[in-house]
């Protein structure tokens, strides 16, 4: 479980709604759904993630006496809010498509049922979290696509947004297929192989680079990675070279070498000719500084002799699109549809369902996005997950989710694994919701 | 206090390299600086800020026995290192620039002086904290540059890189000089106002959109912003128009409407027009909707009739440059000054003190980067701020912090107020500097 949050982790707008609710007595249900209204530039799929932690926040949200009596003294707040809040859990259902899942545009990937104070009430921090993971894995995905093979490390941690963006980040670039994270929180959270060894300071610290990493070597006898471009990284491999036999005559076995700067294709080329010329065709070569899935694409294409990619920044930020363009919105109360028309964000009423078609090799062949009340052919993608405000289901094992995200990346067309815009994978709105749409419009519902 | 996070939300290295430190009995003093390599393009100044939740993780950081137990049963560590890591606390010594202190590429803003596994195991939390914030706040400065006088309020924590994020974030942006957040607990950590009224969603609970205005008012009547824009931006206004007299009768006044999308500049004329028309001179608008510092300073060219802006997931996540080029590196170890130099990486080496000078009108006029020996006219700017792991002064209020803020940007040279790059700030790096990085480079320090 992550560090837990005060329910006032919100917006003002969600308690001084809730007051409108309340005076009104509409507490009618509402159905929510979230969903990304258009994909980032260049992005050809997005994977859904952070279901796990919407749900434990769900379970669990809550206010304390405490906070409650923080919310009185601000005197913007009738007693019946007080009250409301003070005894609130959330106690409605939610169907949701599964962590790992490959979505696009318009998909719901969550759909809440409840009262709506209910369910407006937990709006921003279930966007919160679906957004980030969401974000990160469908980047992640990027950067496996573009390496496959290679063992890929969250090295980002330090330049995330805060605390819970770096493990969530870990985590997200897990289920999406990472080999693991430098986060030693991940590993004990949830589970994600943690991997590390050096930084320059503790080459820089030593006045002499071999016995630096000689030192290291001898103190780490089963991790020895030597990062080897504080000074002059071929310099540094020869020296490598010449420090292996010593240590394999103690049963210490060189792993790796990793370079952090420079042109890492070039380098790694030079390198490994020193390395294999020395006999330490066995050391592997692992590269970090500034990656993203285009260069990781880049250097694939010059086969360079890299065995893996420590990715950092550009991934745990999405540099390239740090935001989706997603929503919560309102589709449904009290058993009317409803549909939001402002210009440029208009949305599809109702509640929906995706259902998913695959041709005859298992690959995906496109989407109907319709209305829950009118079943189609195919795999429908959102499922219950919760009734009443209980889970119905144990958590997913971040396993089973990895696994998933797999198969779903491997089942994309073969076109929308470029890293550049391809054709769109279709996507098509059923004739229901198109009428739903116009009954909404024209008020006939 | 935020919620506090493990010891272990660190990267795996920090752990591997002080085996090492421990194994040879480095523990002799190292001097470490975090500073920023380069700025973002179009960026001319920074905004130093998170210095105060950095002492906060340096006074408490430490490890469970629990956490010791988890690490003992991964296998990777000596018991001399688990030993080290139970009983640790932080023990050294802080130098920094204030927060909101303004600063340039290759200035320290924060210097760490102790045995080097205490300077080397705080690392990674650290720059967490330091780069988000300094990235969040140094956005958010542009911002204010760009709607002067206006009411600026962070809109962003349901699109921030999670919850710490959120938080984080909203206090940098306060810091900048924004008015104020719609994150609740930001209210209840840092004092920061909050703001909010309503979500297109509870216009659309609604059969009729006057109803849910007048329903709004009469539940919150100190605090009536009503959202326009949900069908028609301009009728809404009429709307609006037709229901104040019967508030007006009943004591209550509509403060301002919401556009949150469309062209703004253009709807805010129209509104404007029909609320005069109506009699409504009194009556503000905000807008919000996909804003950040070029879409104001576009707004504030049309002279649009808009008095207040919600900014939220460009300004939370930076989203023109969502991180920072920024390190924390090794400068002296032992009494010998380091410098890396990878390349494109290089460092200049030793403890550093950055003198500022300010021409006669009080605005800046040029700093001077120098080594902490060679003490030089001009205002310091890097002040002690910790000795043996304790806090030599109270925590700064953050309304200081942002006063200073505010003054800083008002002594940066006018050029630097541009949203694109400017000639850029002179920071000269002083003889003593260059001879030290000549001489670290000849081996003679």
């Amino acid at each position: 479980m992550l560090p837990p949050y005060s329910g006032l982790l919100t917006d003002l707008y969600q308690f001084t709604m809730l007051q409108g609710y309340l005076e009104q007595e509409m507490e009618e249900v509402a159905v929510y759904e979230f969903f990304v209204r258009k994909l980032p530039a260049g992005r050809n799929f997005l994977l859904a993630a952070g279901l796990e932690q919407a749900l434990q926040f769900l379970e669990t949200v809550s206010f304390s006496a405490e906070e409650v009596a923080w919310l009185e003294q601000s005197g913007r707040f009738t007693p019946k809010l007080l009250d409301y809040v003070a005894n609130f859990r959330f106690s409605g259902d939610v169907d949701a498509m599964a962590e790992g899942t490959v979505f696009f545009s318009d998909e719901p990937i969550l759909r809440v049922v409840a009262p709506i104070p209910v369910a407006q009430l937990v709006e921003t921090r279930l966007i919160n979290l679906l957004h980030f993971q969401t974000l990160v894995a469908s980047k992640a995905a990027r950067v496996v696509l573009a390496g496959p093979g290679k063992l890929l490390v969250d090295f980002g941690l330090r330049r995330a947004h805060g605390a819970e963006a770096g493990l969530l980040a870990a985590r997200a670039c897990y289920l999406a297929g990472f080999g693991g994270s430098s986060n030693v929180l991940a590993e004990r959270e949830f589970g994600i192989p943690s991997y590390g060894t050096m930084a320059h300071s503790f080459i820089q610290a030593h006045t002499d680079e071999a016995q630096a990493f000689e030192n290291f070597a001898r103190a780490q006898p089963d991790n020895v990675v030597l990062l080897i471009d504080t000074y002059d990284t071929e310099a540094a491999a020869h020296k490598v070279v010449a420090l292996a036999p010593g240590l394999a005559r103690d049963g210490i076995r060189i792993k790796a070498v990793r370079l952090d700067s420079g042109d890492l294709g070039e380098h790694a080329r030079k390198v490994r000719a020193i390395l294999d010329a020395g006999g330490l065709n066995g050391v592997g070569i692992f590269a970090s500084g500034n990656l993203d899935e285009f260069e990781i694409a880049r250097l694939a294409t010059q086969q360079a002799p890299i065995g893996g990619y420590g990715v950092g920044t550009r991934l745990l930020t999405s540099s390239d699109a740090p935001y989706l363009d997603c929503a919560y919105k309102l589709q449904e109360y009290a058993g009317h549809p409803r549909r939001k028309r402002s210009e440029g964000k208009a949305t599809w009423p109702g509640r929906k369902q995706v259902y998913r078609h695959y041709d005859a090799n298992g690959c995906m062949a496109g989407d109907v996005l319709t209305v829950e009340s009118d079943p189609q052919p195919g795999e429908p993608l959102l499922q219950p997950v919760m009734r009443g405000g209980r889970r119905l289901h144990p958590a997913i094992p971040l396993q089973d989710s990895r696994s998933l995200a797999a198969q779903q990346i491997g089942r994309l067309p073969e076109g929308l694994h470029a890293l550049t815009a391809a054709v769109p994978y279709p996507v098509q709105v059923a004739p229901a919701l198109h009428e739903l749409a116009r009954a909404v419009d024209e008020r006939r519902v």
